[in-house]
């Protein structure tokens, strides 16, 4: 997924805000879900974010263009962690690890059989 | 209301992004009913946003400490329109009109009375 | 310009939040230089809003696909307008005209002949 | 600190958007500057961030009210570790830990006197 850095995005350092490249690792993780027609933004099947631990190794400018890597490094029953890596001209300037579970009316829940598929396609090689 | 420009405020122009204003004075309206303990965010009754025409006299920068002042200029049956204007040390640097429309379950609706008594405290003066 | 609406954009409502449809405007007059490789974001030679007016029509929700198409509608010696219309499935959701003011090093200047001749191709129809 | 949550604060869940916890964070950070005159925001002294852990405890929601507490967890020649730690009502609902590095001028430098000072009155309990 390619993500242009815009003004928004940026901060008074010349550079995107610290807490940006998580809303762009968000958008990555959801496009997987919108792009394949998964619902995973109902009351009964959402997911929230449990754990992150970021790494910024370099930084981003407006005008760039980022991509935005995802891979699955687990996946349990309730939950699963993802990786999102962003890089700049190949250049890896940010990497994350997301734990995410799952949930249905406020409570933890199984994840789906779709969903699960749909991960495995992101399995780390 | 007093509010703190952040870096996340701010862009790569060293100033304030210009939507920004908006939340700004979003943040005052909303102020003004949480700390009248009115509750207008509930489904059966809320506002939309129908039009903002806002003037940007000058630019703030981090750190600086801004003032939003709010006034009614309108009150009618299903919709008010409010002017916020936000200063930096005394000098006006943004103003902006703001028309919203009473709602309920998505329905345009007649604004309630203990709202419309409250507002009244911000005449123009 | 297409954009999808995610998480970050929505609000409290389950819409888009009111300020970010001027991100959305943003990112699309930015597009525009970028796609064009026109630097207009040097301390030389840069860009202030001066004015928005904005017109809110409809609400967007997440996972929407947004068109935002941007039309000239007056260019002048260091001012222009811009109209931005927001589209969700070909229905105008909003619209808003923005005042430009042509800036170098913090003092307003004249435009410059090449961002004119990119401008003009936008001349509303 | 004491930060209200507003409409642009909160998502399509009705909760707090993710990354915006990290947004109170640094405003905590800011303020501990700004509030003591310790200007940290110059090409010649700033901080990045290289590291964050986050723990997302439980979730805030429109209007409520929370509190950021900071603890200086380590303080080294060129970096520091921070805790920041979120609660409503004395509830803990987020922690995280954030590295900074010190830097000049795109350098790694030495942290000043001055603000290693200030932080040891953060030190942990």
């Amino acid at each position: 997924m390619k993500i242009r850095v815009y003004y928004e995005d940026t901060d008074e350092q010349g550079i995107v805000y610290y807490a940006n490249y998580l809303k762009f690792c968000e958008r990555a993780r959801s496009e997987i879900f919108f792009s394949n027609n998964i619902n995973i933004f109902t009351k009964e099947s959402y997911f929230v974010v449990k754990n992150i631990n970021a790494n910024y190794i370099d930084s981003a400018k407006l005008g760039n263009i980022l991509e935005v890597k995802t891979e699955l490094k687990e996946l349990n029953r309730v939950s699963l962690v993802l990786i999102h890596k962003i890089f700049r001209d190949d250049k890896e300037i940010f990497n994350c690890e997301v734990t995410l579970v799952s949930m249905s009316n406020n409570k933890i829940s199984k994840i789906k059989a779709d969903f699960k598929e749909l991960m495995l396609q992101f399995v780390m090689k």
